[in-house]
């Protein structure tokens, strides 16, 4: 049913993008929120037909399903109204100042669109982060064209959301090449489209290997360009002897709960538990274990994700001085990932480079440290991550300044006494953080901050004001902010 | 006199920086600004020894030396008052809504510093983009430990300012490590400084052929990191016909200045000039050469840059249709670049990318189209620039909106009726440009925002005002801008 785009597809399609650019870029922010908003309505248009295609494609329950696609309404309409308030604009004016010597002149700069941009779909979010999910809707919002290559996953799926944005962009009266939608099983279309030369940046959540090849590509072309890979991370959680100690069996069930989440398919899952041996861990461990052991395995996104599950646990498991703690007691069936939960000595750690790897899953490693010490060492040893968690008391938190300082080194997101699951859609998230969590740790590919992603500054020098854009003219009709001679302010000049 | 760093030393200098990072990085804005103040003052304590080496170093004149320290000067200050504003720290606040379901958490985000930078000194600014210079600034200002490769062509300049620094260090309590100068004549210590694990960010400025091969190093890392080489470009200047026929002698007069400013020098020279074949492109070229028979020619910065320029110069006028135009009629010394124009027809330089390529120098080539249509084809060919000109009417301006529109999607810096040199130091600044203008077209290395290159957002979620750094305080002591659910404001929570 859906086959590869040839090469042939390809050019044209690209050669529409590059000609949608010329025309979307000069659209104003209001025209292109409308569109944003068009797509959410015709979005909420596709009712429950979409709802049971992503259900037969990726096995997650209805209610996940609509709630993710409330998520990615959401997303829509707020980054389109992130989008007219125009905060993301950077906008900057220096006014002249003719009797310096040199004279200053008059500069204005602000944020203008790269150009077409990829969108790989990820197949853990159908809608959220797929076809018309983040980082389309932060492209659309910078005034960049989009092709998404659907995951092979979800087809259907992405073909029905794709159906939409089409149906929104043709009542929006936008170019022609706004939007595409590609196929490719394998890695030939994707290559393809990374390495032509007008596609201007890449956006992609996924494994390691996929978005580190993704970032490879981007990099070797002629004219390399930004690949935003979001490549996920074990999320590792800290927990201190006196919370432990007084809220072990409130914790255990806190973590049981976000493991298992979605079947373990966040990337903010925790794969990594981080306690110091003693009374508290032991019965950390051992609700946990219990906890888990309740949790009724259901079935994984696809037979990929359910066998590299399978063999990344079973080898994990095999490392020496690894230890299973519990799995869920429930049968298991072949497309079922099964809740498991082992742990490790800090030493096997932190000398075994593949406990540091991401097990995609409802899987997570609980580590035993000799003393507060140890857990340091082992902070330290850790890859750039999504998150960091900890679990303290405030007078832990006081004392152990060092394990905070090098733990805030390395995440993208810190959170204190909560769990790592479930990514807030606001201006304050950060969804992303230092390789190989993602490719560029100063980017973040939830909330609208990600619309930065997609744009580069420009500035005007000694142009007069009629020839400026709205957004930087003396009126500033639009009434957004801008640092004007280094004041942030709305007023006009 | 200056051997090159062995790999022990290096390995003791990023081991240092590293340790530094762990101290700078939880100093107050205001200690930053105020470490960076002390530089600038020691930078002047230095007096005319150091304008008297640099002279010695560099061949640049006293006047212009004095000028580029007191540059440097002023972007340490201004950039310390940018980190104590705290504008770029991009604070965002989303409190929480406990009553949402699910709950919606704090969450708090700004700007961290990345650790240790990397800044490779330019030899055409040896204070202005060298060991004190825009890059060293800005990752101080950012939080940042800073190692500088000094430039091979001023050794001794760099270790007087060195000096200043570490001077500025001590008197400010600054960690050991916070600043370190290597000497390497040869590319393997710049090797060995850009893959050290240690290195988080690198700033340069300077060749394409040096800057790419820094990207693609910082790049085939395990962990990749950014590499941000300004690499110059040919800065194209289009004269439309109107503003052409009307003050052709003006402009040739103001041209044949820039193009041989600074012995031609500055990033954003003019090499390129485009217009359409007509009386006033005769009289503009014929004006053109006759001022340029008048400039008397200069040293160049080093043998290195003149050999290249006779070379590249050379080799550029022996290609297919292009014409000598005028020379200085000064007798040329063998240290001294010879200021030059040169002619080609459109049709030649679409059909030749060696006249695509900077002639780093006091050079300009001279572009004739046969009409509008063929001006477009030009600006569609050309690569990435730092900056482009148009010298145009108003209503040319009005006219030929397609020409804009191409223009605009090639530079960083877009300027009317007036000349690319002279690049001011102010917020609304953007120098950056398209590849191979610059490796990453988001940034700049000119003005505050330049600060913004050495950081990465992080959030907090979930934690308590006190435990909070100071910028995320609901209090809002320093006074800082910060975005608080969706809104800009000053306010305390």
């Amino acid at each position: 049913m859906f086959n590869d785009s040839s090469p042939a597809e390809i050019e044209t399609i690209m050669q529409n993008a590059w000609n949608a650019f010329h025309i979307y870029r000069k659209l104003s922010l209001q025209q292109r929120a409308n569109f944003m908003r068009a797509i959410a309505t015709a979005l909420e248009s596709c009712g429950d037909e979409l709802i049971h295609t992503a259900m037969q494609e990726t096995n997650l329950p209805e209610a996940r399903l609509r709630g993710e696609r409330g998520r990615t309404i959401f997303q829509l309409n707020s980054y389109a109204a992130a989008c007219e308030k125009g905060d993301w604009l950077e906008a900057r004016i220096d006014t002249a100042i003719p009797e310096k010597v040199p004279p200053k002149p008059d500069i204005r700069k602000m944020l203008v669109p790269l150009g077409p941009v990829l969108v790989f779909g990820a197949s853990n979010f159908p809608f959220a982060y797929s076809t018309a999910g983040g980082d389309t809707a932060c492209a659309f919002a910078a005034g960049c064209p989009v092709i998404v290559k659907a995951h092979p996953a979800h087809p259907k799926t992405s073909t029905i959301v794709a159906q939409a944005i089409l149906t929104a962009a043709d009542s929006c009266n936008m170019p022609t090449g706004i939007f595409a939608h590609v196929y490719g099983a394998g890695f030939e279309v994707g290559k393809a489209l990374v390495t032509h030369p007008y596609t201007k940046a890449v956006g992609f959540t996924g494994s390691f290997t996929g978005g580190k090849q993704l970032f490879d590509w981007g990099n070797q072309r002629k004219e390399p360009i930004p690949v935003f890979a979001e490549m996920g991370s074990i999320n590792p959680v800290f927990l201190l002897p006196e919370k432990l100690n007084s809220s072990f069996a409130e914790i255990a069930q806190q973590y049981a709960a976000s493991i298992t989440l979605g079947v373990g398919q966040f990337c903010t899952n925790p794969g990594l538990i981080i306690g110091i041996e003693g009374e508290g861990l032991q019965n950390f461990i051992h609700d946990l274990g219990k906890s888990i052991q309740k949790i009724v395995p259901a079935p994984m996104l696809h037979t990929g994700i359910v066998n590299a599950y399978k063999i990344n646990k079973g080898n994990a498991l095999l490392q020496e001085d690894v230890h299973l703690v519990a799995e869920s007691e429930t049968m298991v069936k072949d497309n079922e990932g099964l809740p498991t939960v082992a742990t490790a000595s800090a030493e096997a750690f932190l000398n075994n480079p593949v406990l540091h790897q991401e097990v995609f899953g409802p899987y997570s490693l609980v580590i035993r440290c000799k003393d507060m010490h140890e857990m340091i060492e082992v902070a330290r040893h850790l890859e750039g991550q999504l998150t960091a968690t900890l679990m303290a008391t405030s007078s832990e938190l006081q004392q152990q300044v060092e394990l905070v300082e090098v733990v805030k080194n390395i995440c993208g997101r810190f959170i204190l006494n909560s769990v790592p699951t479930g990514v807030e859609v606001c201006l304050s998230m950060h969804h992303g953080g230092p390789f190989p969590a993602s490719t560029d740790s100063r980017y973040s590919s939830v909330g609208a901050d990600g619309i930065k992603r997609f744009a580069r500054p420009m500035a005007f020098q000694n142009w007069s004001n009629e020839l400026l854009p709205d957004e930087l003219k003396n009126e500033n009709q639009l009434g957004i902010w801008r640092t004007i001679n280094d004041e942030l302010s709305k007023a006009a000049i």
